[in-house]
Order: C-alpha cells, then structure tokens, then sequence
C-alpha cells in the first residue's frame, strides 16, 4: 500500500515541468485537496471541471457497475454498504446496474442474505468462493466501473469517484466496504447522468492507498448504528455523518466563544487542572499507588538468558547514578526520560528474575497507611471542580478573564446530563455585579446560537434532518430576543400555582429546582430559555454574595429546555468577614481557602463571572438527548474507553 | 465599602436624564469604562477631555501634594509605594510636593525609615501616632490632593488619578498603599503639569470603593519582589506589570493558535484528560481512598446538643433513600448534589458523636489492598500525557483536526524547562507526511511570532524593556526567514565537529540529544531556531513511522535558542503489523492499546501531526527565564499552591 505513496510523490516531481498534469493543491499540510474546498464553493465545483486532483477519504457508500453498462441513473444512499455487482449470482445477474436502494425494495430476502455473507464472513470474501466466480480466480476478474462516494470529514458532503476495478489490485469487495480509505488522482468531471445532488465527480486515474476495513471487526460494518451503540466505539464514531456533523458544530462553538469574549475585552487566562482547593466529590491526583500498574508489563518482559540477576543489579546501580547525574546537570527532559526507560526496561528484568525464584511473592504495593507529604507535590491534589476561584485571582488584577477547560466531578450518577470530566468557558470580570454577568451570559448564548446560524449551515441542515427538525427555528428564535428573568422566589411561586401538574419534589421555598421543575419551566410554561437568579443561600455554593435580605444568594442559572441548566453565574462574595464566616458555616476549614481569602484581605472589589456548560450548550444547539454524544470520549461513572 | 457601590448604581438611575453628568461606559459587563480604551486610542485620549467616566482598578503608585501647593512637576515612578506628603515631619516639610524619586536620591535614610514604617508597621498607622500628627486625630486631618497612577490590568498603561483626600473616609496612607483598589468617578481633563508620559488625567469627584490592603500581611508591598519570590504569591503576581504583560502575550497567543489553525481548516476536537492509555511517567486518578481527605472537615463540625446517635442514624437513612431516589429520577446535577451535601454535614455530626463515644478510632480509610475495578470508572485511570493518539482518531474522519489541553507528566525533575501540568496545542492530519508536519509546524510558529509583533505592540515593548531586550528583534528575525532543516544525523555530525567544546553527554550516533547539544546548535552554531528531524527510534516514542532505514523513525523537533524544544512532530506509524511488534519492541501490551491498533485496522491512512508547547513558546516570545512564570499557577514535584 505504501509504494502507491511513493510513486505519488516521484511523480509529481516528474510532472513538475507539464503544468496540465499537475494537480490542483488546496490543502495545506496534507497531500491532497480537501473535498469542502471542492463542493462548497458557491459554483459547487463547476468552475473546477477538468482540473487534476488528489482526494483522500472514507468509503461512505459504493456500488459497481459491469462495464459498458450505461451510467447509474441515480447516486446512491450514504448510509448503506453496497455489494459489487457481481452479487448478479443471486438473480441479480440481468441488472448489473442497479443501485442498492432498489435492490433493497425488490429483493429484500436476498440482498439481507448476502449483506450477511459480506459483513459477518471472515477474512475471505466467500462470495468468490461460489462455484460460478471460482472461474474467475484463474480467468480475467469481471471488470467493474465502481462508484464511490467519498467523505473526508472537511464538511457534510461527499464527492462522487468513479474509480475502475482493474486499476486496483486489492479486491473489488475489499475496495468497496464502508469505511475503507481511498487516496485517488484524477480529473474532476460533470456527472455522465444528469443529477441534481451534485455538479461534479472525480474520474480517477490512479489510486495512491488503499486502506482496507476488517469486516469481520469493524464495527461500523454492520449496519447504520444508533447512537448509544456507537458510544462503545468512540474512537470509531467520528466516521458516521451525525458525529462528524456534531464535532464540526463543536469546533466552531470553540472559536465562536474564544472570538466573542477576546472581542469583548476578556484576557486567557490558563487555569491550573490539578489543584488544592475545591468541593463536593473530587477526584484525587497521585503517584504514591505506583507499582500496582506495573504488573501488566512486567509479565511482556521476555527473560534474557544469561543474565544472572547479580549483573542486572549492577547495572541498576550505574543507570541509576546516569539518572542522578543527568537529573543534576540540567538535562532535557527526552534525555531523563530515554534514561529512566532504560532503567525501567532493567529494573522490569530484575523483577522477572526475582520473581522467578520466588513465584508466589505480591508484586502489588500494599499501603498500608498513605502519607500524602510523600505524594508527587507533598501534599494532596485533586482535579479541578471549576476554575472560577483561581480566575478571581486575575481579575483581581487584569480585569476581564476567562478560561476553558476541563471540569471534573466524581459523582456517582450516570445520567443523560451527567459528565464526570465536563469543559466549561468560564469568565470573571472585576468591577461588576450579578447583572452584569446575567447581560454577559445572555449576550454570549445568543451569540453562540446566531454563530452557528451563520457559519454552519450545511452542518445544521444535516442535524436538523438526522436528529431534531425544530432547531434551526429553535436557535433563530433564541438568538433574536431577550432572554427572561426571574427570580428564584418568582419561578417557586409559578410552580406552586399549577393546577394540571404534580411534582415529585413539591416546590416550596427552599428547595433546589429539580430538573422536572425546570422543564415544567422551560419546555412548557415559558416555551424557551430564561434566567433564573437569587437562589437560596443553602442551595448553592459558600462562596457566592450574600444578599441584604441575608437568605438569598447573588446566583442565577441560564436554563432551557429540554437540556436544562447551560450557564451558570455568580457575583461571589468579595467582603472578607462573610466570606469567612460563611465559610465556617458550611463545614470546611478557613486555612484550605487562604489564598482565596487574601483576595479579600487585599485590594478586593465586586465581581462577577458565569461559566458555560460546553457539552450542554452543543446538546441545545443539536437537539442530541444525551450528552455522553456531544463529546468526542466521554467519561462516566463505571465506564471509561480509550 | 459596599455602600458606595450601592450609592453608584442609584446615582446612575438619578442621573439619567441629566446627559452632561452622565459617565461615558465604553466596557461592557462592568460598572466602569477599561482604561484601554481611554489610553490606547490613536490619540491617547485627547479627545475625551472633558468627558465623566467611571474607572476601577488598583494602585501602582501615588503621592500626595499640599493642597494649594503648585502641581507636580513630573509623574512619580510606577514602581514603588510612595508615603504621603505627611512625611514632611520627618525633614521633608519645605518640600511637600516632592516626588518619591527625588526624596529617594536625596534622603535616602530617612526615606528607608519611613518606608518600613508603613509597609510594616502593623494595622494602625503609625506615622499618625507621632507626637507631631497625634494632634491631627482630634483636628482637622490635613488636607492633599493624591495623585493615583491608577492600573486596571487592560493594557500595560495607567492613569493618573487626582484625588482629594477629604473625598475618603479612609485615612490617605491607607487609601495609597500599593494595591489598594479604587473606583472613581471623575472628568477627564488634561493634566495640569506639563507631562510627556500622558496627555489625559482623571479628575475624581468621588470614591465609589475603596478596597484596602493589610500592608502587613500583601507581599506586594514590600518592595519589588523579583520573580522567582512572586512564585510563592501565584495568586497576586498578575498585579504586577511584567506578569501582566506576559499574561497578555499569553491570552494572544492562545487566540493566534485557534485562529491559524481554524483559518488553516483545522476543526477543533475535545481530547479528554482522564484516560486508560499513556506511557511514561502518569498520574493516577481515583476516589479509592476516599475518606482521608475528610479528616479536617471533621473536626469542624460543630456539635448540635441534644442529638442522640440513633435519631442522626434514622436520619441518615432517610437523607440517603431520597439521593437514590434523586439519582434515579434523572433529577438534576444540583439537587443531587445538594442532597449529597445534606447527607454528609448529617454523617459528619453522626462521626463526631460516635467518636466522643470511642476517642481513639482512626478515621483513616486503609487500603490494605486496592481493587481498581472498584474504582470510580471500574479500572485504572490516568492524567493524559499527550492528546494526539485521541486526535488520531478523529484526524481518521475529520481529516485536519487539533485540540488544545493540559498535558500530564509525573517525572520527578524540578528545573526551569519542566512542568508536571502544561498545555500543548496538537494537531493531526491525515494524508500526511513529515515534511507536511515540519511544514505545518514552521508557518504556525512563525504565525504566532508575528502574531505578536503586530498585536501586542506595547507588552512587548514593556518586556523587552524589563527582560530581554532581545525579544522583537529576535521575533521579526523569525517571522520572516523559513526555518533550516537538519536531519539528526548531520546535527551529530555538527557536534562531532566542534573543537571548540567537549560535551557531558558525548555526542556519538543514537544518544538523545541533551540540553547542551541542542543549545550549541542553536544559540552558537545557527544563531535562530532550526528543526531536526528523523532521529533514532530508540529515543522516540513506539508509536512513530519506521524509516526505510530501519534505524531512524519520523519523528522532529522544532528547536530555539535558550529555551530548547518548542515543538515536536511525527509521522506516526500508520502500518498495523509494524506498529504491533513495535509496542511489545518496547515491552508493553497490545491490549492496553487495542483501541489504537484498530485505526490501523479498519481504513488506515498515512498521517503526521504536531505538538507546540505553550509554556515553551511563552518563554522564547518574551525572554523569560524559568517556565514557572510562564504559567499562572505552576504544578510542579513537591509543589502545588492554590
């Protein structure tokens, strides 16, 4: 497979000179034409035809056509894989042509049997194996004209590649599978048969790489997936459309946020995700456990005759003392770490040899009691819960900041809404109050919705179409009108007067808004996002500003329906007395959030901030029901792949 | 102080229909106009005399003046608390309008005195207590127009604020103090003295909020601290000019990287950071020992009289069938949570009361021997040490994509090149080779350096002013000249060369180059940044493509003078039998890495990708010497504040 890519590039430094057999190149970093720049051009490619190209992608779909047949009348389904034409054995010999759509209508028995054969049979292709086709392993192969279409992940769309089966020595059915990767040159072309779903195709001339599925193993094979299926194959799922869609539409929120605030004056500011402050379930970072994660390598060490386990001591001895020396010197970090590998690769050997002589000895540390000043940092550390705390920190100094980055809490709930390692913006802006941060979360979601209104139409219309019809309208209507306001006391008072509703948590006054009161809120009394803001002091964190009436806390949640709570915000306490005080009312001990007070005992002004549930935001924006598909490898409770 | 605030907004609504005193709000999400915008327009503001404005921010240095006394000549040092005119008692009395800079030439003893007078002194001011100024307390105060250089953190400018200090309710040494912040209300004027430094000033009419310092307590304070000191106050060292600047640089530069990128037809893809596969040196992540951290909240509890063990128990029993309840309802993180919190304030009293009853219980959680699949996600877990084996994959769909995330060593090195958490930007390409990833990583690093040149203009003035007056012209060097290519082999072939130098590290064939090398070749044999390339695989990572050569893999690095590696690169193995023998070559197991495998499985293509260093970046853009201050909140071995 490699030696086409080498050719590839002998060639083109041949053809240097013959400017009509150059291919165009529109793709930086990469050694093809990326296929939006292609079919999102405002002429759709037309202005294109007959230019050389290089294209590399996935097989979204294809079907084959016995040559000399006339071109196929129509482009076939994105979603299905498609047999070879020489599935003509099986009655559908007079209609060499035919696409997989009708074959499906008409011939439905026989296409499941032989789609079964296909995707299930093993490494060899047993449709070869049928007595009719056996000829053809000694003879000439049946010759095919084989119809690709071609995704490359740049956008939704897909290019059509006519690709013929002699040019390629891998078997048409291996060519053909869902999934297989395609690295082709030619001339792009207008369609041979009239179509009205795309302007241009690619007639290749050669083919660069093949690389080839498994279909026995390869997931995606089977058939179209759904969504909570696919989830068992993250590192897989990007290749079917509604993934890809979704990353894209992510990808731009990601700018779309970095773009709104820098416009609107935020400074970055990058945030520690190891720390020692925080609440609730945290997950603890160490290293004191090492050596129970050896075990597995150990057992792959092969033993190296010869060795008495007195020379590999030794030689422990003067890798160790390279180590130190390396260590002291000021070395590079590669350098260490090749070292330290090389000790670790000895020291694994030693062990083994160890082991051999006492087989029975526990390889796994038994702490007995952990000494955290013994830990990495000397002390116990914990991922982040949120980075609001150490933004203040700047804030206090630069004014207007934010961050992004990952949120970890270790619940254990697992649940359509529910992360345990979630990415939020987060922003705080120094000078400023509730309101403030409220107008900032309102400005910042509607931007985000009328972003993706603008830049990520073709991705949308996709979405709409696979997952949910109502969001275009959804985010138009969001991103034209002010978002509600209304207090805490307002949204319990609302609660309380229905009379057609019942709910599981009855909503008095105190109690926190449960996800059925929000929804009753959202998704059926308001018909659309609102802010719901001075919440009771008791359900929400110490640290956010005590109001006057001394009950309620300077907090709202930006919230809608279907998903719930998106933006969170605060303005946090900035008076020390009450800060500390509150802080000894919840439990917690005031010398773990020192440095978070000496931002009060120094130069402390009111403040504000909010912080964005970027997975949340994606499931409003998609209309996706679960937010284990709105990031790429999501982590849960009992569960973590890759 | 808060009622100022208060007093603020209901002068604002009183306010309104009176145009003329109605302040100018030019920032947005705060309750005062950045000074950004005022000092950094083309005509530094000129046009803004005679306009009212709200401006918030902290003191970089003041002094005070007799009122009816002539202006000051010139404006003082940005530096250094300056003590208020009432050190006149202390031989400067003639003189009450002189600036700091000349006392410290003149008087520089005295001045010496005083100083420790007022940063150390105590929380009384005892300047006040002298024989002399005791009888102001029963008087009249004196009276002083102070003038402020006044820093909000937007822009590397301040602005001279004047104030009168019968305005405050708080006493003129206190209100001067290095970092205590103001919010003024004022007219923008022309400064009364002749001045080149600024041509507008801030005449305050009055004090919104006062937020003081405790001079005895802010470090700040007491002089001016050098950077490796600050380190110890990471949450006060963006007060200070360079780490402000240096912030900024950093913020730009994170903008400058998604925009190259996105530009470039990079999507952005959400790597996670909990992860099962890694190598080298990991974090742990796990709630297994929970328990241990509960101690100190422990013995906060205060104890409720009247409560017997048993009614905490039955309470406990009913607060946790309504969590279950709450988790399997689909209920809302928060009320879950808040749920959670209730619960736990309950076992913490019922803790406390059993240990009255049996004082020497330990509370210690002991691991005598830990079952990972008990743990929060059912197996071992690790801080990811690089992203782009999860870029991989989606590069495998999406074609060009990138992330940007904190990436996690535990190696046991402290020097000034080295982090325990530091963020990378990754990208990964399909269809890619290394040329095209040496490509990639030339024209962002010199996106970036340009980036700075044209966007950060006066940060950069001011670091290279206080760090390394090198820094534009070393950046203008690199932004427009391509970067030199050297294979490994020739480098070591260079450093053979040399007579001039012996090296720790011999530099022979298949050693990792250290340190000294790579400083040789860049600071004295090429002067300027170059990148290496095709080293031998036993000093690279598994994962990198096999060269036809057998001995050197496709991997580089992108190397500058003084700091070292910026950027490393690869052509990772895209051939799955090659990449099979290679991971058990290094003594690991296929299992671990099945996921990973399967990309080469199922429709594998060639691909490259690229690694910067932000860290590293920031310290080759601004000359600083210790990568501790190139981030806000270090983590490093046997450190972790905040």
């Amino acid at each position: 497979m490699d030696s086409h890519g080498k050719n590839h590039q002998k060639e083109h430094k041949h053809d240097d000179d013959d400017v009509s057999l150059k291919p165009v190149t529109l793709s930086k970093y990469s050694k093809r034409v990326e296929l939006k720049t292609l079919l999102e051009r405002s002429d759709r490619g037309v202005g294109l035809v007959g230019k050389r190209v290089v294209i590399g992608g996935w097989v979204k779909s294809s079907r084959a056509v016995k040559k000399d047949s006339p071109p196929p009348p129509q482009p076939p389904v994105a979603s299905a894989v498609t047999p070879p034409s020489n599935s003509s054995n099986h009655q559908a010999s007079t209609t060499a042509n035919i696409s997989c759509t009708e074959m499906i209508q008409s011939k439905m028995n026989i296409f499941r049997k032989l789609f079964d054969v296909l995707s299930g049979g093993g490494k060899t292709y047993p449709i070869f194996d049928k007595p009719e086709l056996a000829a053809h392993k000694t003879a000439k192969p049946p010759e095919y004209v084989i119809y690709f279409m071609i995704s490359d992940g740049s956008s939704v769309s897909n290019l059509q590649v006519v690709v013929d089966s002699t040019m390629s020595s891998v078997p048409a059915t291996q060519l053909m599978a869902l999934g297989t990767c395609i690295v082709a040159e030619g001339v792009l072309r207008q369609p041979m048969a009239a179509s009205t779903k795309y302007v241009i195709e690619l007639e290749a001339e050669k083919l660069l790489h093949v690389g080839t599925v498994d279909p026995e193993k390869y997931p995606l094979s089977k058939k179209q997936l759904p969504l909570h299926i696919l989830r068992d194959f993250s590192h897989f799922r990007p290749r079917t459309t509604t993934v890809g869609s979704v990353t894209r539409v992510h990808s731009a929120l990601t700018l779309a946020s970095h773009t709104f605030l820098q416009y609107n004056g935020f400074q970055y500011v990058q945030v520690p995700v190891i720390t020692t402050t925080g609440f609730g379930e945290m997950f603890r970072v160490t290293t004191l456990l090492d050596g129970t994660n050896d075990k597995e390598e150990k057992k792959h060490v092969r033993e190296k005759d010869g060795f008495s386990i007195d020379t590999v001591k030794a030689a422990i001895k003067e890798k160790t003392k390279l180590i130190d020396h390396l260590k002291r010197s000021d070395s590079n970090r590669e350098a260490v770490v090749a070292a330290v590998h090389d000790l670790k690769k000895t020291s694994d050997l030693a062990s083994q040899l160890e082991m051999k002589q006492k087989p029975k000895a526990a390889t796994l540390v038994k702490p007995e009691k952990l000494d955290f000043s013994k830990d990495f940092f000397g002390c116990e550390a914990y991922l982040t819960v949120s980075g609001r705390f150490h933004l203040e920190s700047y804030a206090s100094a630069l004014g207007k900041v934010y961050t992004f980055g990952p949120r970890f809490v270790a619940d254990k709930i697992d649940n359509v809404r529910h992360l345990a390692e979630m990415w939020n913006v987060e922003t705080e802006m120094a000078f400023s109050e509730l309101d403030d941060a409220m107008d900032c979360a309102d400005e910042f979601f509607k931007f985000l919705c009328k972003y993706l209104l603008e830049n990520c139409h073709e991705d949308m219309k996709f979405i709409a179409k696979r997952v949910d019809k109502t969001i275009t309208s959804r985010l138009e209507a969001t991103s034209s009108n002010s978002l509600l306001r209304l207090s805490y006391t307002e949204a319990i008072s609302v609660l309380q007067k229905t009379t057609t509703r019942t709910f599981e948590t009855k909503p008095e006054w105190g109690v926190a808004l449960t996800s059925e009161h929000l929804s009753y809120l959202t998704d059926e009394i308001y018909k659309g996002p609102v802010i719901i803001h001075s919440y009771p002091k008791a359900v929400k964190p110490f640290y956010i500003r005590l109001n006057d009436d001394k009950k309620t806390v300077a907090a709202f949640d930006l919230v809608v329906p279907k998903v719930g709570v998106v933006i969170t915000g605060s303005q946090n306490e900035e008076r020390f007395e009450i800060l500390d005080a509150r802080i000894r009312e919840f439990g917690f001990t005031s010398e773990k959030y020192e440095w978070y007070l000496d931002l009060r005992r120094h130069g402390t002004m009111k403040h504000s901030g909010i912080s964005l549930k970027m997975e949340h935001m994606l499931l409003f924006a998609t209309g996706l029901p679960d937010i284990k598909d709105a990031i790429p490898f999501p982590r849960n409770w009992g569960k973590l792949n890759n």
